[in-house]
This record gives C-alpha cells, structure tokens and sequence, in this order.
C-alpha cells in the first residue's frame, strides 16, 4: 500500500534563512521552489537521497502552516508516504477506524493528488498520502 | 557529506499501539525491536522504502524520549541523516556555527556511532548525524 517515504515537511518562519543549514551546512542539494496558493506558503524541496526535505514558509498566519508556527513554533510538520493507488489507500484506512482529514484527495497544481490523516490517528504524527502523476491519472484529471 | 536519511525518530506511548496503526493498518513491514539502556527505551524499526521509521517508547519519564513525550504528547522527535565521516561533519557543522549537542559522537550498542545537533541550530528539528558501522570503525571501537 505504502511505497516510500516521498518527504518529510518542514514548517520554517523564513526559507532563505533555513537554507543557510539544510542547504549551506548541510550541503543538501536544492531541488524545485513552488508557489502554493492552496497552502498559502512557499515551499522549496531539497533532495536528500530518495526523499526529500519540503521546506515550508507560510504566507498568512491563519494558514494551516501559519496556525503550526505560532502554536509550536518551527520544526517537523508533517510525513509524505507515497502510495500507489490513493482512494483504495483511503478506504482501507477508513475502514481501520483512522480519522482522515481529507477522505477525497485534494488535486495539486499538476494535477497530482494528496490527501491528509489527522494527526490523532497515527499518534501524533501528521501524515500526508501522495499519489505521482501517472498519464492516466493526469488524463482522469483532464476529464474532471 | 550527508548521503540520506537513514530514518524517522517518533516517540510514542505504546509501541503495540502504534504498531496497529503504522504496521497493521498503513503495511509498513517490521523491522528489528532493541532495548536501549543508554536512551531509556524500546525502539522498533519500520521499513518505508529505503529509510526506516523508528517508533521510540520512553521506559522513563526523566529520559529524552519520556521528557518530550510529557511536553509535546506523541509526535515526531527527530531526523536522522546518514553521513559518510561524523568527526569531520561535526568539525564542519561547528565552523559553520551550528550548536552540537554532540560535540564528541556517542557510540551505540554495536559500535555504531551518532551524535545530534540542537533543535534551535536546525529550525526545530532534532537532527541526528549517523555514521554505519564499516570494518574499519569497528575496528576502531575495538580500540578505546
């Protein structure tokens, strides 16, 4: 059902300072910066052998990332695992009894879909499902 | 100098319970259980891809893991990053101005070695340096 871990989600009040670390120090490589109005935040992807580090710089304060960095301050805000197939993933989960944040996948920018476990049901640990872009889905999505 | 993730520190009250969410429910294939004396606590390693997740149950309230799950409840504890060379990352990460909560690596069971730098150098997150154990560091650690 799970792959991989595809990254692990970082909230960080200011992306060019967390890059003097994760990207400078660290020396991990940079990968792509987005725009995600759908988050409102910035985020920027470093490689770090197959998965990634996603560096996540809120642009409004009552964003969901905006929310975790006043109440928690920065720090780890979320796990991305890879599935193959996200709605059989879903309804097997939910099925298990865990509270799911989302029960239909919210669609990403491309077309890629994602959908989130609340934290409560997998102690403690907020988990995104992610689903790559295949051709066929990219063309189910073309339909939508 | 770093080469990957190795794995995924979350510190939970109960591994059993955990595990029917993070192995019966998401399929996550087991790994080794350890008891660690030096950590105050049980770990139990699940295999995503090529890194691990590591389920950490605190076996004393004034340990690390016990301390952090009193303060913030389950969660993600920390990160840790496989690298090639600990005494020269270490060097390194403190020329650059990183607080080290290992300025000297600890050594684990088997003679592995490991070392963490402090949450407030890394943006809130606890990252753990690891380097594998070769011949040759075993045959160092046969030595002290």
């Amino acid at each position: 059902m799970i792959k991989r871990i595809d990254h692990i989600g970082i909230v960080v009040e200011d992306v060019e300072e967390a890059l003097r670390v994760y990207h400078q120090a660290l020396g991990l490589p940079l990968g792509e910066t987005q725009e995600r109005p759908d988050f409102a935040a910035t985020i920027t992807f470093l490689h770090a052998g197959e998965i990634e580090i996603e560096l996540v710089q809120p642009l409004a304060r009552d964003s969901d990332a905006g929310r975790f960095l006043q109440r928690r301050g920065e720090g780890i805000h979320h796990i991305c695992l890879e599935v193959d197939d996200i709605e059989q993933t879903l309804a097997d989960l939910g099925e298990e009894g865990l509270q799911l944040i989302d029960e239909i996948p919210r669609v990403g920018p491309t077309g890629e879909r994602f959908a989130f476990i609340h934290p409560k049901s997998a102690h403690g640990v907020l988990i995104e499902l992610y689903e790559h872009l295949t051709s066929e889905t990219a063309h189910d999505s073309d339909n939508q």
